[in-house]
């Protein structure tokens, strides 16, 4: 019980949770000041692979909406990130990169554009809210910042597709990938979007309204029964076989968007401004010194990475794993971290020092893992 | 095992854990990224009556430092809270709120004045790091904003004051409530402070430096064997019966801090600017329409408050408790929350919803608690 969860009307509730309670949940964690399921029964392997398989529900209103409406709000949003978002479209999903002044990752969310002037950003486990605020009270813009009653429910999984056509129409198919339309529930309507934290895919409804969220939850969980649903969580062996990372485990302030591989989403010829465009331009400029590899390596499963492991070569450390667990598929222990410059090379051997203090033989990898 | 913490590398471990684990630590909650220790056996009824008494080691790093340095130091905080810091000296301890543009609170942080030109804020659960930097930036304020590696231990009971200058001398006798000076510990000068989140008082030492901090809890848990020291944590039943408020639990951005009790420390005449003085000012000119207090109330000791609790009078709900916990010393339930106007007078008879469904008769108090 040394890991036990003090419950506080702080760390919020969210309108699944009575009904993840129900159906057993078995640990949380805490994003964005709410609680996260982490564990069903039996256990995360077995999540995984009826993922691979079926169909899960994930309560993911963590995943909280930070919404930016008015006059400046393309320009505010513009202003956080290094992704060029003049030609993003309505009804476009964006991963972007969110920087403070030294190019430093304040947040990774999906940026979702509802109309010109109104823009949500889904974040990750940081209060985006506050920057965006102080942002825009110290520049004097003409724009509402704040957090609606819009709470995310994923469904996950390769029959999720069939699942939520049969309840909300066929139109949903046509919802091409980081692509968002909309959905008629109980007399609202409801943005639905082809997303979601796995490598599997699926959908996230964007309920606004808490009030429905035990209606919403109960009607997919019961069309779901012909599509063997079950309850589930952003899965870590799906991760980080997927290559996905997580802001807080493998990137902090202390990193920068190149450094976690989204080059690609960063703009550094000039003609867009962002906070940061002057650090990120010198450090594209020299060239990272680190980046974001996958790590496989031996030994029996690996304890939970709760600080970051060094990952060695010839005794000298030239990076650290922040996520890591074993692969039943691939039958070795797969982790993230950041790895020097001159060591990043796919297939260079390293040595891992987990906590439990046992070293490991293994090799930088691709993501995602193959 | 329902209330399992999942952990990750995303939940800070602090420079303390591996000593809270080896003494025996319950449960954690999560605050500003961070674990905090929230029960250590046997119970928190034995650690209420351990505290009034002796003196506990208390895990608080979670209680994070926004460093605020520079030439516009100064102008930036006091731009983001209501007090009028302009004649706080070096070594002050200053409780403050810290405001957005509706004079909402973003977090009720203690200010410690380290020189004119860089401050600290100790915080609650909110990124005001973020919060800074945005108005930083948005203004082009010539400071430095950033968390350095500080980590409070917190020394608190009757007994702390014979405990610490056994250890470091009796100058921090002379340390006045909510005043800060210098101790040295292994050649290193550490800040020094005498305060604390207890009813009972003490001090919290603001480690600079994490590699230090197991030698530092050694160092004090050795010294405190000759006055019954025992591990602890931020005391619900002290908490509450000392008046002593959560952000995230008794307020939040609905709130302004009028409401929670802080009218001394907000300057309305115009004498100094802050983001959201004119609703603050317009609130004030009104009268706040609810406010905190105390709520005494019969029946079995509650379950864990977790969600609000409707407070009613006749039928009508005129407010709700937001934290609330047995008392064994006064021998009723006591909880904190905020009560409409026309319903706030000490005695006023209430019926609460406790969230076992359980309705019980209890009336409004003042705080703290007798």
């Amino acid at each position: 019980m040394a890991d036990g969860l003090n419950m506080s009307r702080r760390i919020r509730r969210t309108p699944y949770t009575d009904r993840v309670e129900t159906v057993g949940v078995r640990g949380f964690s805490v994003v964005n000041h709410m609680l996260l399921p982490k564990a069903f029964a039996p256990s995360v392997e077995e999540d995984y692979w009826h993922l691979r398989e079926h169909v899960q529900i994930w309560d993911v209103s963590c995943q909280r909406q930070v919404q930016i409406e008015g006059p400046d709000a393309a320009e505010l949003v513009q202003w956080m990130t290094p992704r060029d978002i003049g030609k993003a479209k309505v009804g476009d999903c964006l991963y972007v990169a969110i920087t403070d002044h030294n190019a430093g990752l304040i947040n990774d969310p999906v940026l979702l554009k509802l109309a010109d002037d109104k823009f949500w950003l889904s974040i990750a486990d940081s209060d985006v809210l506050l920057y965006a605020m102080g942002l825009a009270i110290g520049r004097g813009l003409d724009v509402e910042v704040g957090e609606p009653d819009v709470s995310p429910l994923g469904v996950q999984g390769p029959k999720a597709e069939d699942l939520l056509a049969g309840l909300f129409g066929d139109a949903i198919r046509d919802v091409r990938f980081f692509k968002f339309g909309w959905i008629n529930f109980k007399g609202t309507r409801q943005l639905i979007a082809r997303s979601g934290y796995s490598r599997e895919g699926g959908f996230e409804i964007y309920l606004n309204g808490g009030h429905l969220g035990p209606d919403l939850w109960d009607a997919i969980w019961e069309a779901g029964q012909a599509h063997n649903i079950a309850p589930g969580c952003p899965n870590l062996i799906s991760r980080i076989e997927g290559g996905l990372h997580s802001y807080g485990n493998e990137m902090t302030r202390e990193n920068n968007p190149l450094e976690i591989g989204m080059e690609k989403y960063c703009k550094l010829d000039g003609s867009i401004d962002f906070v940061g465009r002057e650090a990120l331009q010198a450090i594209a400029a020299k060239g990272v010194t680190r980046r974001i590899r996958g790590i496989a390596f031996d030994g029996e499963p690996v304890p939970t990475c709760s600080r970051p492991w060094p990952v060695q070569v010839d005794g000298k450390t030239v990076g650290a794993i922040t996520s890591a667990i074993w692969s039943p598929r691939l039958k070795r222990n797969v982790g993230q971290g950041m790895i020097d410059r001159g060591f990043w090379d796919t297939g260079q051997a390293v040595r891992v020092c987990t906590q439990d203090g046992v070293e490991r033989a293994g090799e930088v990898s691709d993501l995602p893992f193959a």
